[in-house]
């Protein structure tokens, strides 16, 4: 399919589709009108249509939409029907946390490996995926295909590792650092998942609400 | 500070100020123009100016910013001069891995305990924080305060749980589990986090470049 250039909003709002659409799968219903699917996931019909007519529509006037086939559409625009290798550099609490996360895998997002510099962890294995030491990650993508680099450990080492990342041929970072990485290659992509920065997010709301 | 009514995406922003102001303090910048820090945010100078507008303005013609006085502005519009006590409802990897990290303490977000249903759990510590049993929800809502309650539970419990906590008089939501909250309560915010919808996000691009 072409894709033309969607903005980053409609793509932000695609895995949420997804999500209604696989609910709607699991509970038998094989097609949806805008206007159920609309009241379902509360936002307006309109923005349904228009959402969807960036990728060519998929809804037939009268009938509404084929729920398993918009699904699977949507699916293929978020790259979710092919395998997407992870390797978790940072093999603490959350890169032991993300290895342990069976959903990923269901949509197609592999854990393969976590890499640490502490010593104790070499060897050690999370639901059966090895920590490596650090030293060893550019044998490892040099033998083995990697499509994400999850990024879990502290700041101050987080660009200069994406760095290197990028150097052994690594285009794609999910980066739970607390730092902006410095990736001048407009081939990467970054997704960033700053916690901290959504905590203060909420904690903006609960003092407006106090304050309103 | 009055506070107009401000659009979410600049108050999405305003957590990024926060931290390149905290690293310039942590070089000992006392203060820096608009131009040096649009360079460094890889924003523009006029964007930073609107953004910043928006609370007051805070510049001075021919200065520029006081570093200091301006991250402690916008930790005060986030509500980080404030404590926030946060309780954890699922202490599995996820749940174990944000009671450890120590950073969401100096920004005033202390994790006070968490709840879980598996017995195995019960009085078990993490980093001093006990893992109570999930029964003892109500009693420890009524004897303790709790301003954030974090949702890492699986999606099926996390909206009935969250309906459970409202009762108990809990304003805030941050939610791990891959649902939407069905809280009609107005004064009840959510921040959500769908580590799965991030990774959606980031399949998306991948397959975007590799195309383009």
């Amino acid at each position: 399919m072409e894709q033309k250039d969607i903005s980053q909003a409609v793509i932000r709002r695609m895995p949420r589709y997804y999500r209604f659409l696989g609910e709607l799968l699991d509970e038998g219903v094989e097609r949806i009108s805008s206007n159920d699917l609309s009241n379902r996931m509360q936002v307006t019909a309109s923005q349904i249509r228009q959402d969807l007519n960036n990728f060519g529509g998929f809804g037939q006037q009268g009938y509404g939409y084929n729920v398993q086939f918009l699904y699977d559409e949507i699916g293929k625009i978020l790259g979710l029907n092919e395998k997407h290798n992870i390797i978790v550099i940072g093999a603490g609490n959350l890169g032991q946390a993300l290895a342990n996360y069976v959903k990923f895998e269901k949509l197609g997002f592999v854990i393969t490996a976590l890499f640490d510099v502490n010593p104790e962890l070499k060897g050690k294995k999370i639901r059966g995926i090895e920590i490596h030491m650090l030293d060893e990650l550019d044998e490892y993508c040099k033998d083995n295909p990697v499509d994400i680099a999850a990024l879990t450990m502290p700041k101050a080492e987080a660009d200069l590792t994406a760095q290197r990342l990028v150097g052994l041929g690594i285009k794609a970072f999910w980066n739970f650092a607390h730092v902006d990485l410095n990736i001048s290659d407009q081939d990467v992509v970054v997704e960033n998942v700053h916690l901290s920065e959504s905590l203060m997010q909420l904690s903006y709301n609960i003092v407006k609400n106090k304050n309103s």
